[in-house]
């Protein structure tokens, strides 16, 4: 088994740096659009022959050494009760967004076996189908980002609505972090025990808070949520994009792993870290509209800065973006291996 | 005269800390409200009369350090030839959007006082209604965020068009650059030979971009803006949205004052700067919307934090918001002047 990744996840001796890619499965792919063409994007996350095919096209076609789970972050505030569909142009909407404590009040927190079957039964066939080629990856969004959604209604411009919450109707918003820290922690949970060796939480809006109110009103649940995780002894990993101005609170969550975004530098974010932590990341996802040779001079640059830390994966700074060549995606994949190779 | 604001740019000693915010004129003001329903937004920024009495409405009502020229930052782009709308729903649009050397080429470098008359016509009015009561302070997009603009006809979710551009048609980049950098310097020297008695850069969009690339492809740019308006002998403010991961490379711009966003602690932002250089911030504008005592807070803790920079000019991390409260702001530009001569 390739476990080069897990053992980068642990800060153990490798012989080169693992690489995968947030949103690895999807739109850039022909392959995934071909299986996308015959069916809708939610009804798809929630097929388990299908997400396993989608799940797995990438580590065939890219050569990464790890798979993540094909799935939406907002699967589990379907499962509490919200109505969810996704718009072309908008992204995802949720109707009836949460404004109040009344509709908190209403908010379930799901059975993952009872209300999300098909998670399960995607990582136990993938597990299946993947003969412990590399690892299999769990995720969910992170409780404040999926309560931005919840509040919002959708992506938002300010996070206005989220910020008034927190502001003037604490009671309301905490309460919604509660519910949604349980909600992560059985979710994950349920994940690891059908199979998933590693997990990612995405904090994707973490970063358009104030650094004060990311440490009083956000990190306590993080931490809640990886120390209930801690429990089953697989990797933790956290990435919050934007986060160059919080880095010394991420510090604080206890994950095993931090994700970093593009925006900057790795040895910079290796500095706040501290030498204790392994680092995840950090290519700008546009960097691979570069030609080949600079695409090749930029993951030298980061290998060579991620090797200060106590272990590195690489990996984009963000998703992958639909438009990006699949071409240069290998070049990059097969630039990691190699450049970290001759270290 | 109030001259703390200048006074605070020259690093010198102040009696408290000066106070204008970024947006200080504009949709949360009654008042401009009132002229704003009678013309639409680019006729008000392009009518010396009324564009200099919503410019003097917030030093009246907040009783703030300085005021700020009310215009636009496409106003010079539409200057150079590219047809400017603003759309309720998606802010401004540029028709045709920039993306080949052709398109660039037909680009004009403005004369200011033919093509932007109302714009010196402004400024001088405001002078003499200002009767050096504050300070005035002019402004412009930089060569960056104006490009961004141009090449993607609008604000964008990626900018993928603007770094397709920096990445694999890095001529026509820096052609348009180039002649964006000639725009900005003779427009910003125009507005200080009229009367500005300082300049504020804004660089909304270099947040975007990896580290690496502001500092090959942008910071040249900076530069030579500052070091041509140096000349003019006014204070330079230099403010990019999302700075903290480029601090480092922003110190070199030879601005006199950096503008500091709210997603760094203003502290962790003076350490990376040094102790030479003058700050502006940086409270979380959507902090406006706590409880009066919170506010007061923030702005405690910010005005200890900025103590420690060279000189400290307190103001939001990012523009007002439409739906902020009068009374809160008020609350705001009182509690910097209070608890900074308390200290």
């Amino acid at each position: 088994m390739n476990d080069t990744f897990l053992k980068a996840c642990r800060g153990e001796e490798i012989e080169y740096t693992p690489v995968w890619l947030m949103r690895q499965a999807g739109r850039y792919l022909p392959q995934y659009k071909a299986v996308r063409a015959d069916i809708d994007f939610l009804a798809l996350c929630k097929n388990p022959r299908l997400a396993a095919e989608v799940t797995l096209q990438p580590v065939e076609i890219l050569g990464v050494d790890a798979a993540i789970l094909f799935s939406d972050i907002l699967i589990p505030v379907e499962a509490m009760g919200m109505r969810l569909v996704f718009s072309d142009k908008q992204g995802p909407l949720l109707s009836e967004p949460i404004r109040n404590m009344s509709a908190v009040d209403k908010l379930m927190i799901p059975d993952v076996e009872e209300d999300m079957p098909f998670i399960i039964e995607t990582i136990k066939l993938l597990r299946k189908e993947l003969e412990n080629k590399v690892p299999l990856i769990g995720f969910s969004g992170a409780p404040f980002t999926l309560a931005t959604y919840m509040i919002e209604g959708g992506t938002s411009k300010n996070y206005l609505h989220t910020k008034k919450m927190m502001f003037q109707h604490s009671g309301v918003f905490n309460y919604l972090m509660e519910k949604l820290t349980l909600t992560v922690i059985s979710y994950l949970t349920a994940q690891i025990k059908a199979g998933a060796q590693a997990i990612q939480i995405f904090d994707t809006w973490a970063g358009i808070l104030a650094p004060v109110d990311y440490r009083e009103l956000i990190l306590p649940y993080v931490k809640k949520v990886v120390s209930e995780l801690k429990k089953e002894k697989v990797p933790i990993i956290y990435f919050a994009n934007n986060c160059a101005g919080i880095l010394k609170d991420i510090k604080k969550t206890g994950a095993d792993v931090i994700g970093i975004d593009w925006r900057i530098d790795i040895g910079d974010a290796v500095k706040k870290l501290g030498k204790k932590i392994v680092v995840q990341g950090n290519l700008d996802p546009s960097a691979l509209f570069l030609p080949k040779e600079k695409i090749e001079e930029r993951v030298k640059d980061i290998l060579w800065k991620g090797e200060v830390a106590k272990g590195h994966i690489f990996n984009l700074g963000h998703g992958i973006l639909p438009e990006t060549s699949v071409e240069n995606v290998i070049a990059m994949v097969e630039a990691v291996h190699k450049y970290s190779r001759d270290n």
